[in-house]
């Protein structure tokens, strides 16, 4: 019950489908705008400017940081990759729902300076199955396969600071229960219910 | 998460349209359990025993309060309503989730026995429009319509008390949100989440 849109964020370990579902969701909810991440890395061949990354250069980054304009950001080798603040809020404001798909690290720093957002973890129906869809993805080495195992079984702790968790068994499962918890939470009952109150309550009088 | 199932109060002034919202959402969602409430007033001649509600004599009704076996109860006139606990206790810990469609009174002493129900308040767009509802039922006096206005201009504050509210401006949208509700909260993250956790992480052990 909120005029501001809600920021839906999305989030669990590599190879549980989060990235599928988030493609779904966007398609079938025609109104729901997708925050796009800001990195320093090159552009591979097929990501376009804005599309896939906003691309900036290392000094442009380093000042968002200073400038507290980043919801999140991590530095992954050589890298920065973050989360642009202004986007997510101005879009907010206007009564807009964004969505954010992000690993786990960044959901948390999003959560410390964004609480009110809506915190959605995305497993698979096993770990077995974890496995499974990390190998298919055929370009792992054996090496970083066992590092992604081992940080999914770290992560999935990180699910008690979440509100919801979704069971990926069948992708259009999951994205129907993604829509039905942002329907809901535009539904539930905050401080602005108080205005609801005053109207009705005005209304009455006359 | 959780294999229990959800208690679903549904409630709100009346002639906001609950009774048709959850009419509907029974036909909807085969599996949900209706909780009847029990009465000591007579059967109408187009009610029957256990549909409308459980019909039961004095005596059995004030056993059921002093054996503390009812969710909330009321005396209205010269007759007894309420709710018994064992069937939606019973259906609840089988995994079934239960409807309860009751007044807001009964809803409050609901949440205090259960305050892990999804307790749902039901509006109309506005005031006028519950006059004009309220009128159209044509069954009432002058009287008892001003009183009817009366007690939903106080009963809307009790909104606050609840998890979610729907403004009822039309039904098959409310029935959708209601729906969505319980589907949402059947993702919502609780205490249960730990076994979650637990099997997964016996699950990357093997």
């Amino acid at each position: 019950m909120t005029n501001k849109g809600l920021l839906i964020v999305v989030s669990g370990p590599s190879g549980t489908g989060k990235g599928t579902i988030c493609k779904q969701l966007l398609n079938a909810v025609s109104d729901l705008k997708l925050s796009v991440s800001a990195t320093t890395r090159a552009p591979r061949a097929d990501e376009s400017q804005g599309v896939n990354y906003s691309f900036i250069d290392k000094q442009q980054f380093e000042t968002m940081i200073n400038e507290h304009e980043l919801l999140e950001y991590a530095k992954v080798y050589d890298n920065f990759y973050g989360t642009p603040k202004k986007y997510v809020v101005d879009e907010i404001n206007k009564g807009n729902d964004v969505l954010l798909e992000i690993d786990i690290q960044g959901a948390l720093q999003v959560k410390e300076k964004y609480p009110e957002g809506v915190f959605v973890f995305i497993l698979p129906p096993s770990m077995k199955e974890l496995k499974k869809r990390i190998v298919s993805r055929g370009s792992e080495t054996e090496d970083s396969l066992n590092k992604r195992y081992k940080s999914a079984t770290e992560e999935i702790s990180f699910v008690r600071e979440y509100n919801y968790l979704i069971i990926n068994d069948e992708v259009d499962m999951a994205v129907e229960k993604l829509k039905a918890i942002i329907s809901a939470e535009k539904c539930k009952i905050t401080e602005d219910v108080e205005e609801v109150i005053t109207k009705f309550k005005e209304e009455m009088k006359c």
